[in-house]
């Protein structure tokens, strides 16, 4: 069996990395990483980091042609900026129903393009595709791509399309950012590589939905982040 | 409701396109054409004529990079051949189980692509995208990612990750190619701007798998296909 994981660079893939790792070695995995047209590329660079220290073979795909006419918050194109607060302040000030921050079918054009990476790169052969998609995530249906029913119909997609070769596991899906991050200490995952922030600049803002969830993750743990932050943050209080 | 049509310029899609502006008429209907890195352009200049004729806004999303490291022989890096003869046979001769004409999960990978698309273009609102996936395609699992099963899941796969906003419409997928025919030539789709040929020439050479089975369904309906070949064909000798 191969694995493919879906690597964006950040708490829940690189968690995910740790898992393909554990279950196949590191001879069977291979990360692969998807510039969608974000503002940054400090994903990328963390997602190369975290494939080398693992030792895995990194591939990138470049689907920024397929969010060309989107406004999304996260894309150079975006005439929106990165909002703050939390997704449920975020969703209720939404006029589409979803966060500013979803790229749209963003992870269901992903696993598509990895599937197809998959039967092009292991043809005739059987491949598990990693994703790191969470409850959190999908909790207020922030992001409608990130739920349990979302990745059940896209793996059953996909192994019909890809006749039956592909399988999508999604280990994180009924997990929120708390138990992942769990995980991931217990596996001695390298968070100290990874970059969570929307804003993308040398340290975390400590400010946007995504260090705001990153952060309470680890508190949660009663651990603290390796990463730094542009605040003070005070890693004893819940 | 909006309608996009996923438009290669062929027999299928174009009376796809012929059935979803008999629907919704041309003002909420646009098309859409895939590049994926095939040899030659001839299917998106004939796809662009067919939008013309139906004066429908034509998108179109180059997608090579997803297959860039596929041998499909239907793409430009490929080493191989675009074979003859009809669809069972080469499934026969076939080491992965698949036709060497199957570009990997191409289908799947559209349907992401344009979803996406779909909630960038009408954000907050509701699109059906049009498949021309029909059952002879399937047959024999020739493209696995053709069949009812597929289409059916991915449908369900855009709804939950779309927030329930884009809808996947496959009205051809119970139908064989000769159904298909006949329901286009009801509707007067225009058959002489398509093209079909997997080889790309100037007219099409009448022998690959797609000529024969386009031959085979205009027959079928007592018809005589108004595109040139370079052979010629007993319109009357079913």
């Amino acid at each position: 069996m191969h694995a493919i994981v879906l690597s964006s660079g950040g708490v829940d893939s690189t968690t995910c990395l740790g898992i393909a790792v554990d279950m196949y070695g590191k001879e069977n995995v291979s990360a692969v990483s998807i510039v969608y047209g974000q503002k940054h590329s400090r994903e990328v660079d963390a997602a190369k980091k975290v494939a080398e220290y693992y030792r895995v073979t990194h591939y990138d795909l470049d689907l920024s042609e397929i969010f060309k006419y989107s406004n999304c918050s996260l894309l150079k194109q975006s005439t929106e900026k990165v909002p703050e607060g939390d997704y449920a302040d975020q969703i209720n000030k939404s006029e589409t129903g979803v966060v500013s921050t979803f790229v749209p079918f963003r992870n269901g054009t992903m696993l598509s393009a990895v599937a197809a990476l998959a039967l092009s790169i292991y043809p005739g052969e059987e491949t598990e595709i990693f994703i790191g998609a969470h409850a959190d995530d999908a909790a207020g249906n922030a992001y409608p791509d990130c739920s349990k029913a979302f990745t059940d119909a896209m793996a059953l997609a996909i192994d019909e399309g890809s006749d039956h070769k592909v399988h999508v596991v999604a280990p994180l899906v009924e997990w929120n950012k708390a138990q992942v991050v769990k995980k991931g200490l217990n596996l001695k995952v390298p968070y100290q590589l990874t970059t969570s922030c929307y804003n993308g600049r040398e340290c975390a803002c400590g400010k946007c939905g995504t260090c705001l969830d990153r952060i309470a993750a680890f508190k949660a743990n009663h651990a603290v982040d390796p990463i730094k932050y542009e605040i003070d943050i005070d890693w004893e209080v819940q």
